[in-house]
């Protein structure tokens, strides 16, 4: 038995999960506070990486330090899920180099995040990994937070349902991103196949004319224009639009929906909150 | 003779310019100020469409105004030169159906504009015709504006090549762009082709990790990867990154450069300012 201190969950041995950081710096409150929600429920062994409390400019250490982080998690046998620490910038700078020349153990678990780790469930996912869309470590200091990580850890550690977005369907593909996210991955190489897939997005503190900018190169995409429908999550923390933009965040999805043939699917229970559902890539 | 009040210029008789608005609605002093400007020089006539001041939202009237505006210009034979007003947002809604179905007149004039309009720029150079990059009318409310306009003007009337950024070499192509309207045009409709051209970019008031980002998302484009070389013009009034960001924007530009095997070509003379130099796509 490697790891002290936990007990094995009840439908199935240990669920060891590490926690790197590819884009910023993780909050040391929000570490321990997830730190002792893991420990309460005793289903679960979390490792959070030396690396998720490093600092260099806007990132969580170097490229290359955090490249490493996440290669050595990815390649470590005992390790069953990879949980990103949290968002900001800067998972992309390295996501091209993380799904190079895989190790099996890579291959054999789960890996959790959005918002800029969608740069890496797009990349993981294209390689064939198993990735979802979900909340993240420092999610826990959001209002209700600690509901976000129970629901991540519900997903992680035993597959529950109730931790999935309701609208999935069953034999449908499915994925999600952030739209501003989702904007700058499409034509570089770590574009998936979004092909029948329903494409989830939400987006966070963008204006009403950058979303109307975003969606009109999302949809004028041929790649995005095979996916099933277009379901759109929260679009949060809007600014104001000096002038007012004149339409709203749905209407504007729905308005490059329409122009672009592509089917408004409705919403989508994601976004940048504690409500955020998880959704795993297929 | 169809225009009164002016008369012909030394080397070749009238050059009417029509000014119409495909993004944000144009400031009437600035309007005012640059029909003084062109009756003063007396070479040109200065048409300014009414629909530069209309407003709806945050554009210079609904898309269909902007859209008949630019068709109505496009389409007069007697005009032989249209000059973008402005930037802002909002040409790229109108770009695509603009370029369709090309009346002859559309095609025996010259196109002026930037920022936004690259929009335009794009679509319309992918269409085959005379588009340039350079400074459009409002920027006379610059400090230093004047100069911009007669930049802009000695450009459209006599072709001088002075107004020309002094970088440009004969035989090969040259576009030139705002950074964050270049990546919302890559794999759209209106995405020209880029092989082989001498690429500029400039950027204004984006975060260096939006610089970043958009870097990516550019170089990582296989289509982007075919130009000769990226050229920097000014990345001007970035707003401060929180943490400071680690890099300035010189460095992000080369660094995505190099990653993505694309030659670095020094700087460029453009930028949004009353500086910013004539760029003809070729």
């Amino acid at each position: 038995m490697p790891y002290a201190g936990g007990q094995a969950c009840a439908n199935g041995g240990w669920m060891k999960i590490a926690v790197v950081a590819p884009s910023c710096t993780l909050k040391p409150e929000a570490a321990e506070a997830v730190t002792a929600i893991v420990a309460a429920r005793g289903d679960a062994e979390l490792v959070i990486h030396s690396q998720c409390f490093l600092s260099d400019g806007h990132f969580a250490g170097p490229d290359a330090a955090r490249l490493a982080a996440l290669r050595e998690v990815m390649a470590d046998d005992s390790v069953d899920a990879v949980w990103f620490a949290r968002g900001g910038y800067g998972s992309n700078r390295i996501a091209e180099d993380a799904a190079k020349d895989l190790p099996n153990a890579a291959r054999e678990k789960h890996y959790l995040g959005y918002s800029d780790a969608g740069f890496l469930l797009a990349a993981f996912h294209k390689a064939g990994l198993s990735v979802a869309h979900g909340p993240m470590v420092q999610d826990v200091v959001r209002s209700g937070g600690e509901a976000a990580i129970h629901r991540a850890l519900d997903w992680l550690v035993r597959r529950d349902e109730a931790a999935l977005e309701t609208g999935l369907k069953a034999g449908t593909r499915a994925m999600a991103f952030n739209l501003t996210v989702l904007s700058h991955l499409i034509g570089t190489p770590i574009e998936p196949d979004f092909s029948g897939a329903e494409l989830l997005i939400e987006d966070v503190a963008e204006h009403e004319y950058r979303i109307d900018r975003t969606m009109f190169h999302v949809t004028g995409s041929a790649s995005i224009r095979r996916v099933a429908a277009i379901r759109m999550g929260r679009m949060s923390e809007i600014p104001d639009n000096d002038p007012v933009f004149g339409s709203d965040a749905e209407s504007i999805v729905r308005d490059w929906c329409e122009r672009a043939g592509i089917a408004f699917g409705g919403h989508a229970d994601i976004g940048h909150d504690a409500l955020n559902k998880v959704v795993p890539f297929k």
